[in-house]
């Protein structure tokens, strides 16, 4: 197993597992086309973010998304993490520990102070996955507006 | 009163402003050149991000930061809210409305799909004030991990 820094040629591949992810998050649903819209442009553009593809051999097997920001708290780089899977008959091998610990020295690598990640309240296991890295909850609490494409406000897209 | 995109002209009026926010947020501390210096590269980068600005004549009353980023979800660009704030002594006139509204037509703009913010759980104001422009919380949770400057991890920094 190797992780690398994903390439188009990764697109349809991360674009089937995010589909088992978003299957299972409460707030998501599977959209395959723009799943392949929003991760090649990620893959185009270092400076908005860097995707890591976990491979064995040349099967895709994980991944994660660290997405780049600037913290004014901070006056500096900062990350968001999304998107953080193994595919199911992969689990419990440390495939998701080598990941996390990958993309944490990305952000490291490029000047980031801060890393940022939303979980499901409800997945415990995720949480302690987390914490044991080192992440410790937030006392805020995300809110959301969705936008229609058509232009219209507060109609949920998702 | 008036609403502008911030210039570099703007960042020391800015940062003060953002003193008085880091002051009242749990999970924040003011750091003035910190501020600055964050403020001043997203000014600089307009793919980064906008601020917006609310001034009374010549005087900064109020501000907020718009953050772009890309969903995978959505396969789209998303947008992240930060530093809402309107210094102390203007509040209660709609500005901190104006402004909300204003960052959400530039989200639309910018081909935004998506506002997150993150406000403090124990503010309640804060939170009614969002859910009335349509903002509904998120059933996930945040967590954060901060790297010390020096690259050691899991360092509180903030």
């Amino acid at each position: 197993m190797h992780i690398a820094t994903a390439t188009p040629a990764d697109v349809p591949a991360l674009a089937l597992l995010l589909g088992e992810l978003f299957s299972q998050e409460s707030e998501f649903a599977p959209d395959e086309a723009a799943q392949r819209s929003g991760l090649a442009r990620i893959i185009a553009n270092p400076d908005v973010g860097v995707i890591l593809v976990a491979k064995d051999d040349e099967t895709v097997v994980g991944m994660v998304n660290i997405l780049f920001t600037i913290s004014t708290a901070l006056g500096a780089r900062v990350a968001i993490l999304e998107d953080m899977i193994v595919a199911a008959r992969f689990r419990g091998a440390g495939i998701g520990r080598r990941l996390l610990d990958h993309a944490v020295a990305v952000v490291r690598e490029n000047g980031g102070r801060r890393v940022t990640l939303l979980t499901d309240r409800s997945n415990e296991a995720a949480q302690r996955f987390y914490e044991r890295s080192g992440f410790v909850p937030s006392p805020m609490i995300p809110l959301r507006l969705a936008l229609a494409e058509t232009g219209r406000a507060g109609e949920p897209t998702i």
